[in-house]
């Protein structure tokens, strides 16, 4: 299946578009959040440190500062971690976020896919037992599915790398199913300020990771890679009280998806069950048409095609507030949906 | 000979230090600069879009779009020409800025020193003739020495690529040497938006070269490199007022330098000759000693010994306003000097 890898929800909003494509939230950053980014414009002159950030984000996770490497977004870390590590065999477990494929290809490695069928349940014994670097999303991206922690450490063994995109696991009230606090041997897990705090522009994110594969990835690191409002954002994120903040969120979204969910499927929809994350995925017939008709209505949803293990009769939703998921839900009526 | 290039200014400042060792201005951004930064962050929820800052800094050398690539500063371009270059012999013109090496060596590539002696000018016959990458400053940190443009693009030759780390040409008024605007082929030149408008936390600059390489210096790129945050500076700093802002404060850092040098040189000081950067690069006894004396005084000059073909009798320092510089003068006036 030849799809582009690199198209994402941020080519199909814009043009006054109501976004139901991109995954960050709206109405965000919260305004505590922006004054503590305006205010450090006055300390621009200075290069970047980024000790304070990185201390706040083991403390965040109970891990130690040598296994946190702070990233450009997750965007960086999927280049740093192809450009590092040297698979034999790489597999990318689809449907998920393109970029890693994507930028594993770019630093020259070959890359098969593990394709998960129904519903998108995470099944180990799909992946090759000699597969040396496995990357899963966990929750996924665009399936909204949360797999057990215990699952994707149980894919971890001798030899092998995996790389778990916890990009989304904010939304999950809780994290049970996060391994960034266990980090058991061989687990990567990289995550992102981007969705939750509506920072998608300031790209900010990290990985956790052993001490010594953090030390080779930062060697590959541009220096001073993460500017100094990210760094700051960074480090006001991963105090408790903002994590509380997030988790406050992550409790009221799961409601409205929910809600989403219900409704979808009660018109006859397919909706990936078990939705955990910010969105929803769907299967309807003629999805690209749906989409189109949506698009001249003035509602952007984000196309599935492009996503390996999907396809043409795939769309996925954002979940946003009640009354746009309402007004979202009435031009589904108007189409005949 | 084996130094630390991984050394910067930035890490000899703080604890209260009146900084000269990191050349950057002070008191920079400038108000109306930070407020547009500032606004910025009521975008940050969308992902970054390049293309206003590409078409800005293309307009303002005279460049077409596909000539330019937007980078997270000038680290983030050396790292990217590092990975995506295969040079055969790379050769790197000391003494310079030492990133450039540190991010050839970091890609896995031999890096060959060509050391400038006399003063410090450009000599094109030092570099081996099948040299297939050759790496130069314009004007040189720490040297400040700025080599005609003629000089920099006779490097250039059929199979070569040569990099002009362009990162200090704005604070050369009129910028009479920058091969920016005219960019011959096998040129690639790397500018900074760091030091002249004090954004050294913001991670921006960008690189001006053949459509062909810039194209696949991005697919080596991060998706998103940079923030929009730094975007808008980019924007903004390209725009006719604001390089002619720039070039106003380049002719007063120039008096200030120049009276600077004559009186440390009055003193019997070598100080490189022709400095045309917002540095000074001195030769003097016991540098280190005098660095640690300084520093006991509450002054942080930049040591030069980390810089090949530099040693242990050289000093940085960078050129502040005229009451600061005065008191620097007092404080080594005092240290015998």
């Amino acid at each position: 299946m030849n799809v582009d890898l690199r198209h994402h929800g941020d080519a199909e909003v814009g043009g006054g578009l109501a976004d139901f494509a991109v995954n960050v939230r709206t109405g965000t950053p919260p305004e505590w959040l922006a004054a503590r980014i305006r205010a450090s414009v006055a300390d621009l002159a200075a290069y970047p440190d980024p000790r304070p950030a990185r201390r706040a984000v083991a403390r965040r996770h109970g891990r130690s500062v040598g296994e946190v490497l702070l990233t450009a977004g997750a965007a960086e870390a999927f280049v740093l971690l192809a450009r590092v590590l040297a698979p034999r065999r790489a597999v990318v477990v689809h449907p998920q976020f393109t970029e890693p494929e994507a930028a594993l290809r770019a630093a020259g490695h070959e890359v098969e896919r593990v394709i998960l069928s129904k519903d998108f349940t995470l099944d180990p014994a799909l992946v090759p037992e000699d597969a040396d670097l496995v990357v899963v999303g966990n929750p996924t991206n665009p399936t909204s599915v949360l797999h057990p922690a215990d699952a994707v450490a149980a894919l971890a063994g001798p030899g092998r790398t995996v790389v778990v995109d916890e990009a989304f696991m904010d939304v999950v009230p809780g994290e049970p199913e996060s391994l960034a606090s266990r980090l058991p041997a061989g687990i990567v897990v990289i995550r992102s300020l981007t969705k939750t705090w509506g920072l998608a522009g300031l790209r900010a994110g990290y990985i956790l990771a052993d001490p010594r594969l953090v030390g080779r990835l930062a060697e590959a690191q541009p220096l001073w890679a993460v500017s100094t409002p990210a760094l700051v954002a960074v480090e006001a994120c991963s105090a408790p009280e903002a994590v509380a903040e997030a988790e406050g969120w992550a409790v009221e979204l799961g409601v409205e998806r929910d809600r989403l969910a219900v409704e979808l499927s009660g018109r006859g929809l397919y909706v990936v069950p078990e939705a955990r994350a910010s969105f929803l995925c769907l299967c309807v017939p003629d999805a690209l048409g749906i989409r189109a008709l949506l698009r001249q209505r003035g509602y952007a949803v984000r196309r599935g095609d492009t996503f390996p293990g999907l396809g043409s009769d795939w769309l996925r939703i954002a979940v946003r507030d009640r009354p746009s998921n309402d007004r979202l839900l009435e031009e589904l009526r108007e189409l005949g949906i």
